[in-house]
């Protein structure tokens, strides 16, 4: 018996099943099983899971493709990291409406030369003799596990390139949803944490060249490839009225910070110096990967002057980096003030590997 | 500004985007805000789409990959067809739950070329002047709009090869979703509409190895271009509780009634005389098209004997095909009665194009 919910309708009859992916959709099922959830009230087996909010709640829901080649390189990111990735887009966006998470669908195709176990090969990483479908998923339970969200369905099947796409389904008290169109003319901006240490870290993953993460680098890199949504700061924002309005920052603030203005009719300013640059251990990132450098997974929220924000919401860091303006022809959407003056902030926005 | 929802982050950077593409987007965007729904408080341009479910009901999720080269093929399905094959597939899922739709996302991820209007062609076809992603959205618009369901969002990339992931989220009353574990020994067993129609038509098609469909076949192969997924009846089995339990038909009764049997554990006989194979204009699917063909997204549902049925639900015929027998260790878990004698029905299930 197959589960339905990852069921091999996508690729070929039960019949024709290799017993290794059978198998394979049995342990997921199993581990998704493992973890209850009040808000899962029937998660793989049927034609569709079933989720129940609180009545007093509304239903936030986000997809994201995550692409081989585009996204995610097999030969850079391991495969953990991009079943973690994978995960943190979608928690990031139910971040940025301050949602909780209730549950999580995965949709993944892979060439089935990555749901075998390596064979023939000898080594003391117990990883190694895993397939790199089932270290994917171990990497994305782990993630789930720690934002206590079940993975209630899914699709899986057999194709020339990884293709994964994930939903996530959240619920949010009725009118309480932080939204990108609510910032106005005197908020303050913020951000949590710091900005550019994916860039930075996918720089040096580039320089690497496929070679192994020499461990004085290993922290360096974690913003790329381990980057930690802000579902427990969007949740205290939207808690506490505090957020006119927020986003996640996706592709970079360049670009991000331009679609919330253009959404709230607004325009905006940031103060340079005050941007939290990502650095760790004696490297930085650079001005410009904090800019334009994007997959940061940080919230970029604004708020009224007068409210007082706490310096760190849950362990993270809270910085102002600007503010909201009033809309005006004779200026670009979003400035940068620097110390050789004000000069316009052009959406860049992020090439991952195109 | 690029809508998010269906935003250019998983492609490229804002400033790379062609004309065309950030065109397609706002076009997405324009289209699917042109349809609302109660049950949508807020579609594409946030982070999250934001669905409101009534106080007393809980939401169904499904996700479904439809990939060129398994489910679908560029030279033999007309773009409509494929847009409209893709949300048939989540739109029978939430049937099978007798769920009413509250939003579709879809993640496409298409060949850059396309996402161009075909060039220096003088055609007579209005939609030859399209590119195929527009023809894709123009069959997948046109069955949302027959069935309310608005676009609240998805993802658009470039890749090699077509794939399309749809979701689907619905609404059904507290307590009241059709399952597939709950039949019963003693039940009878159902089908809505025919079987084996969408594999005789796929037949046909691979037949005529591209060439144009003329016009004489054209209702034949109706079940395998358009699909009709049978949200009505679902809902009116739900409404009236007249299921004991329900699954979409996306493989064949071969495989899906096993799946059904093992999830309620039961056994089951089809009578093979009673199966309501497809015809239409003189031309037939075979007894095997029945069983083993699937993608015919019927309903297939249990009710108590006693349970007396209309002989069609909105328009569709209902047709008693078997029923449902105690599990025992001497008998395969599906039987089929036919004047030869009974015989067991091993699950053989879609080999799609593999």
């Amino acid at each position: 018996m197959v589960p339905k919910g990852f069921h091999p309708r996508s690729t070929k009859s039960q019949a024709a099943d290799s017993p290794s992916e059978v198998e394979l959709l049995r342990l997921i099922r199993h581990r998704a099983e493992g973890f209850k959830s009040p808000g899962l009230r029937l998660g793989i087996g049927d034609d569709c899971a079933i989720l129940r909010p609180r009545p007093d709640e509304e239903i936030v829901v986000t997809t994201d493709l995550s692409l081989e080649g585009r996204h995610f390189r097999l030969d850079m990111h391991p495969p953990e990291s991009v079943g973690h990735r994978t995960l943190a887009r979608g928690l990031s966006d139910l971040a940025a409406m301050g949602a909780r998470p209730l549950a999580a669908f995965l949709s993944l195709a892979v060439p089935p030369e990555l749901t075998r176990n390596p064979r023939g090969r000898k080594t003391s990483h117990k990883s190694q003799n895993k397939s790199w479908t089932t270290r994917f998923y171990d990497g994305l339970f782990k993630l789930a596990a720690a934002h206590k969200t079940p993975l209630a369905g899914g699709d899986l099947a057999q194709f020339p390139q990884v293709v994964a796409d994930i939903m996530l389904v959240g619920a949010v008290r009725r009118g309480k949803a932080l939204l990108r169109n609510r910032a106005r003319p005197g908020d303050l901006l913020y951000v949590t944490g710091s900005l550019g240490g994916s860039a930075a870290g996918l720089r040096r993953l580039e320089a690497l060249a496929g070679k192994k993460i020499p461990a004085s680098l290993e922290a360096f890199v974690k913003p790329h490839l381990w980057p930690e949504p802000r579902i427990a700061q969007g949740q205290w924002l939207a808690r506490h009225g505090t957020a006119t309005a927020a986003m996640d920052l996706s592709d970079g603030p360049s670009i991000d910070l331009a679609r919330l203005c253009e959404e709230s009719g607004v325009h905006a300013e940031i103060d340079a110096a005050a941007l939290p640059v990502y650095s760790s251990a004696g490297f930085g990132a650079t001005l410009e990967e904090a800019l334009h450098g994007g997959e940061d997974y940080e919230l970029l929220f604004t708020a009224p002057a007068e409210r007082k924000l706490p310096r760190s919401i849950a362990g993270v860091p809270i910085t102002q980096i600007g503010r909201i303006v009033r809309k005006s022809a004779n200026r670009p959407p979003v400035t940068l003030l620097t110390t050789a003056g004000i000069i316009p902030l052009e959406p860049q926005g992020w090439q991952h590997f195109s």
